[in-house]
């Protein structure tokens, strides 16, 4: 029997606990019970689903404590930044809770009966339904907001599919302790267990996403990692949506007037983005292009400096640790770059590293010069004019995000950039940084490949879309209408013959 | 070289005007056009692409007599009907004109700062952008409303996505004439001729969906071609999505109840449902459920004598007609399975069939007894009670529709079989037939697997999300944000700190 344990990144040592791997008896129990919590989760409602997520969130409130304590155990992340994340998660689900309240997202549509140039119309009307049980494969990095208690699960319940998860290799005990604050929460409301499940190990994994039962998979992590995913899916007998979030480089650029007005400000602001959580976020900018010359020279000093004070911290796990090592002294061998502060240092044990920072010149960039990696380290692209900066901007991968940092009147340069950025990247941040992904109506985390595989985001009040379908029904007697589109009181916001209508009292929230 | 020709459905003989297949190096140049036109698109805006749709409705209106003519040559559907379908399309692009317009489909949305419990959130503004080119993959069976000049290319260039049409084999002149007039009503108001490209044959439509800068395909066709672009689509090095509109048997249900009150107006309904089209509508009842005995005898009576008296009719091409026959002399061969209506009639010349009707009991239904069959043949299974309705309902694949005809006081009956539909279906029809599918907001024209693949409709005013993806700007100067999302006027109903605003005079449209 395989089991599951996580290792401590402060010490590099299995720890205590192990998993037994799911069986596949116990994958196919754990999907049934889902299937089964699919009534449930229509029946209650948005009022029923709402206090859901709302119970859920009270529970990882309540044992906050324990919850980061081992968290801290099996990722090294730190209590505080763990705190943190975790506030973040319950902030999420109560946030779902007020979508699924408000409404909106049901995208609720009448067609009242009409003749058209087409010919007479029938009543028509639409709203938005869920797809059924959803598999969440959290990620390494955020074992809260990205895992069994993330953004993931949240969504899926919000949109009415129960939830199976897969615990993470990396923080297992973590993964379990969710799953069971959660639980306990949701039995506490009267819900069954069905509406959250979890399953441990690789090959639970793979049935999971294989079982006719799954309708569609939410997953944060590798490229690998979801290709693998993605394979197993293509040969599925009935083809399911799979929402990836990949791999970012993160470009981030400095004019060369903002670099001569905030050099130093910009230089210590990006090393605090680099090492922020060991710079495991997938939004850490991981290429920085900055004005060569003594414009840029002041920029780049004090984030060498800046980096090189950085205390040591762990990472991840093994994996994570190795391939910091492995890309760095890939990258310090390519021809032109250049080592401006000095990086992995395995003498302080566990999974510890330091920060690392390269510098090339936009003339030498090659389009497999960068590559996404996990650890606070990051490249310096030097370029001396703005025709070699769109060059060397082409070379960089598609991401979540691309960053400009500004001075006045670069109207133009503004422009220019963001163009470039409407076709690379889903978010495009300004005299800012792209670390810090705030949970709200607006936000975006998706891009084009290799950022995500989805036209959606996985964070803020859309992600819940991925998990709903569109339903009409048509000429239908008033019983067989779901509240939300029958006659009468407006629920919520609905389109009634091409425009918007909102309930009364909408506005004073 | 290989050369393209249409076959005519009237005597089975080849056109006359065969065209060159694309070569690769045309595919090239084609799909390098709509990569110039994505600015063009972009910068027009919402109104100059309104106009665009509408220059392409009023193209085809005034050659709707020779479209009409050659597409009749084409695909025997018979002037009247594709006089009709392309007012659809005419009507479709006019109807995508007025959604970009109306501009919901943005789903604008702005953050202002704000402290949260998570801490202080930058000013975040989202909308939706296009994905770039798209290919479209239009279908046999209508050569206007869901091929060149159909809803993929109205709602993709509404999004501000270019598109390129693969022409189809079974009406390449009426591809070309549509490409030709839609493209010069795009030159009469200025768009560069990127905007709406075309490639000839088989390999140039799998050079199309493996180009790395086409960013979407649009598919309505059969399961295997549909998983024949999959796979090709599966191998790219950057995945894009495949909207496929594929299969549908789209069950109806007659009550007890309903089939006693409105038997014989139920049957004659079916009769002319089934052959409209000469059965070749993707929303054709195929399975047909009826109650047994003298209850549902008299509507099995008065369809079968309707569906024998009705005209014989061409099918599309030769594919289609040798599966007609191939599929009703297996459905014929099954155990349990009476023949009502006879069939075949090859003896009329070209791909003249004559409509078929088979009869079967509910519990001799098999998985494999039903599958789509393009052309005017059903299935009547007839059941003797709800029991074994619903078992044998569970036999069916998803679909596009679910409908079912009721009598008075049977609220549960219908809301039983809603449920069946949440799970199986995109639309419930009552008390009607599901052929016939208003182009309109409410609508839906998707449905789980094999009828579609995706969570999205092809018809209606949402089919345009799927040519459209996320995009945040965070903390943007007021020149790099797009006029939709700038503070001041409101030009499009947009989500401001959570709660919908309508821009001035907005509900008198």
């Amino acid at each position: 029997m395989t089991t599951i344990a996580g290792t401590s990144p402060y010490t590099g040592e299995l720890l205590g606990t192990a998993t037994d791997a799911s069986t596949a008896e116990e994958v196919e129990a754990v999907v049934g019970s889902a299937m089964e919590a699919v009534a449930y989760l229509d029946r209650a409602g948005r009022s029923g689903r709402a206090a859901l997520l709302r119970a859920m969130a009270g529970g990882l409130e309540s044992n906050s404590g324990s919850l980061v304590t081992i968290s801290d155990q099996e990722t090294g992340i730190g209590v505080e930044r763990l705190s943190g994340e975790l506030r973040r998660a319950v902030f999420q689900l109560r946030f779902f809770a007020d979508v699924v309240e408000e409404g909106s997202y049901l995208e609720a549509v009448i067609d009242l009966p009409a003749d058209t140039p087409m010919g007479p119309r029938p009543d028509l009307r639409r709203m938005l339904v869920p797809l059924g049980p959803v598999a969440v494969f959290g990620a390494s990095n955020f074992p809260f907001a990205f895992s069994v208690a993330g953004g993931d699960t949240a969504s899926a319940l919000a949109a009415g599919s129960p939830v199976v998860a897969k615990a993470h290799s990396s923080h297992p005990e973590t993964s379990r302790m969710s799953f069971e604050v959660m639980s306990a929460a949701a039995a506490s409301i009267g819900a069954p267990e069905g509406v959250l499940g979890i399953v441990y190990g690789q090959r639970a994994g793979a049935l999971l996403v294989s079982h006719p039962d799954v309708r569609a998979v939410g997953f944060t992590g590798s490229v690998s990692g979801g290709q693998a995913l993605m394979d197993l899916i293509a040969q599925r007998d009935r083809p399911i949506p799979f929402y990836g979030e990949l791999s970012s480089l993160n470009p981030l650029i400095v004019s060369r007037t903002a670099a001569l007005e905030r050099g130093s400000e910009i230089g210590a602001g990006l090393a605090a983005s680099v090492t922020m959580a060991a710079g495991q976020l997938c939004t850490k900018p991981g290429v920085i292009f900055v004005p060569a010359g003594a414009e840029g020279d002041r920029l780049v000093a004090v984030f060498a400096e800046k980096l090189a004070a950085a205390p040591v911290s762990p990472l991840l796990n093994q994996r994570i640790f190795d391939s910091y090592g492995e890309i760095l002294s890939t990258l310090g061998a390519v021809s032109g770059v250049t080592r401006l502060v000095a990086g992995p240092d395995p003498s302080e044990g566990g999974f510890r590293v330091a920060p690392a920072l390269y510098s090339i010149s936009a003339k030498d960039l090659r389009k497999d010069t960068a590559e996404e990696c996990f650890g606070p380290a990051s490249l310096v692209v030097r370029y001396t004019d703005h025709a070699e900066l769109l060059q060397a901007l082409e070379l960089v991968e598609d991401s979540l995000t691309l960053t400009i940092h500004i001075g006045e009147n670069e109207a133009d340069f503004t422009e220019q950039l963001t163009k470039v950025g409407l076709s690379k990247v889903g978010r495009m941040v300004y005299n800012g940084y792209p670390t810090g992904v705030a949970v709200s109506w607006a936000q975006t985390h998706g891009g084009p490949w290799p950022a995500t595989n989805s036209v959606h985001t996985s964070v803020g009040a859309t992600a819940i879309r991925r998990f709903l379908r569109p339903m009409t029904w048509q000429n239908a007697p008033v019983s067989a209408l779901p509240a939300e589109l029958r006659d009468g009181s407006c629920l919520v916001p609905t389109r009634i013959n091409g425009r918007i209508s909102m309930p009364d009292g909408y506005t004073e929230k």
